[in-house]
């Protein structure tokens, strides 16, 4: 930190797994920092947290916490959002929210750096909403595409990690891993953040059910999309589902284009893209897997190629850290954009 | 076994996880058998395998195996099928051959029982081919649902579990398993089935890739439901993916029909359906997990909802035994046609 040049940081939920990230993410990317404010719940206050070198002492987060703060970044949950970030933006500051809180308020930018940076600039509240994971990973693969044919609807499987759920859903499925490694069964007293036991298994049930049978994580990738990529016409159809993966989702999809699609021309439309590389190359079988961007910034998209079911649509396969890109590196990225 | 009721049964490949999956159920069903013959490689020949509180010496398998023999259930790779499936028939046995090898020869049926059962009528080369594990499940949920509606196409993305490569899939799964939750990390010797780390990561790849970019496996279950269903123009896009769960195989299907379809009367097709049922309110959370039908009989679907992409389509989630129905029960269930 430097005390004349800079900004004033504050993280909310500076104790959490993506507020842990967004304090990683700060220090890898030099971002110009003249003074930090760490924030948690009064359980987590006074922990010490390393960062550049120095330890700094987490506040209890309160309605004064943020005089001076210039730029507040929220990932404590939808209901610490709606209750603090009026105050932060009160004070001054631009907050930048992890949550779903504020993501389809039309006052509020809904931004993926890469796809529409100049959404932040209409921010009347004062506050900025980093999208959902599986949505913004998959826009990641899907924007430059879209630039190229013109996105006209998206069929999405996702293959979620427990990072999603938090740090507690890490420690879920190690503590399950533990048990059936040590040739062990999982009880019902390790499943508190899952339904059902996640090791050894996959669970279709992501977020609340809604009316329609879709879950609120799947109608996510319908709404957010639509509002990040300006297409209120676009139709998505996606089932979120959890897998026993510690960090980065994948996501098998199937995307509907306006325009002729070409493989190799798509594939090329990765090539200096910023923030996903393809790695596709069915020959020498090349293809992303979740462990390859796990704790990396860039996405990857493989198993490009033509879909049998539609005309000018290609099935795809994208993967990304949910905790970095998904959640703590795009409100970072977010925050470099702020003059 | 009886002297006299019953048939003369040969199973190739009885020492592997299919072969011994066939065994057990044959004993649960109380399939009729006069004499069973327990057929290997020279490596396996020689193992005493229990059945029906007997022990039965495993035998090597040579072109004279099968004097006698009235139905062969092969389940040794597509290699062997190729090579022995021909003597097992020329000594007239029935041959129903759970590998790859015979699945689109115009002159063998391919089989699941509770979709086209008359299809066996017609086996000229004495042989029935099982379906590709993914497609025999998928179809057991798309089925009754193209009664109804008349199915047009389907995009699919796979859940597979490690059965789905024998038992050497197991195996190593649990190794890694075992590995990590000891702490320790998967290194490249732990590595020989899928060549990616499979514990913690998810592998967009089940068997070998093909000119258009689709791996065989998925172009199965192009194929194989076109000639099942006996419809020549379905359209088929697939994604097949290996996950971290030991045996059942789960599917995410958006399917397109000819006529309009209605959520309730989908699910309530499911009602009184042989070899699945419908496990499926959002209401109460309920929907299936691979965990669900680890070691059953029958597959269960669920998340059945309008699909937002295609009009008169649904979108749903199905899951069933991989070794069971996926192969061993739907083979035994050929058998049990058999007069």
């Amino acid at each position: 930190m430097n005390a004349t040049n800079g900004k004033h940081v504050a993280i909310v939920g500076a104790t959490g797994a993506v507020g842990q990230e967004m304090l990683d993410c700060l220090e890898a990317r030099h971002f110009p920092i003249r003074e930090l404010t760490l924030l948690a719940s009064a359980r987590s206050a006074g922990r010490e947290i390393p960062f550049r070198g120095k330890s700094i002492k987490v506040k209890e987060l309160t309605h004064e916490s943020f005089e001076g703060v210039e730029i507040a970044l929220f990932s404590a949950g939808g209901d610490l959002s709606l209750e603090y970030a009026g105050s932060a933006a009160a004070a001054g500051a631009v907050v930048i929210d992890n949550s779903s809180a504020f993501r389809m308020d039309d006052q509020v930018p809904l931004v993926v750096p890469e796809v529409n940076p100049e959404a932040i600039a209409n921010r009347p509240k004062g506050i900025i909403a980093n999208p959902n994971c599986t949505t913004i990973i998959s826009l990641m693969a899907l924007y430059p595409l879209h630039k190229l044919y013109g996105l006209e609807s998206i069929i999405a499987s996702s293959y979620q990690a427990v990072s999603g759920s938090g740090a507690q859903g890490i420690i879920e499925l190690d503590e399950q891993i533990k048990v059936l490694g040590a040739g062990g069964v999982v009880t019902d007293d390790m499943k508190n953040v899952y339904p059902h036991q996640i090791a050894s298994n996959v669970i279709p049930h992501v977020d609340a059910f809604t009316e329609n049978g879709y879950t609120k994580e799947e109608l996510k990738m319908l709404n957010e999309s639509r509002k990040i990529l300006n297409l209120p016409d676009l139709k998505v159809t996606c089932t979120c589902v959890r897998v026993p993966v510690h960090r980065s989702h994948s996501v098998s999809i199937t995307a509907k284009f306006t325009h002729p699609v070409d493989v190799a021309d798509a594939r090329a439309a990765f090539a200096n893209c910023p923030g996903i590389a393809a790695k596709d190359n069915p020959d020498e079988q090349l293809y992303p897997v979740p462990l390859d961007t796990t704790q990396k910034d860039d996405c990857l998209v493989g198993r490009i190629r033509k879909d049998m079911v539609f005309k000018n649509a290609l099935a795809l396969w994208v993967v990304g850290d949910q905790v970095r890109k998904g959640a703590a590196l795009n409100a970072v990225q977010i925050a470099e954009l702020i003059e």
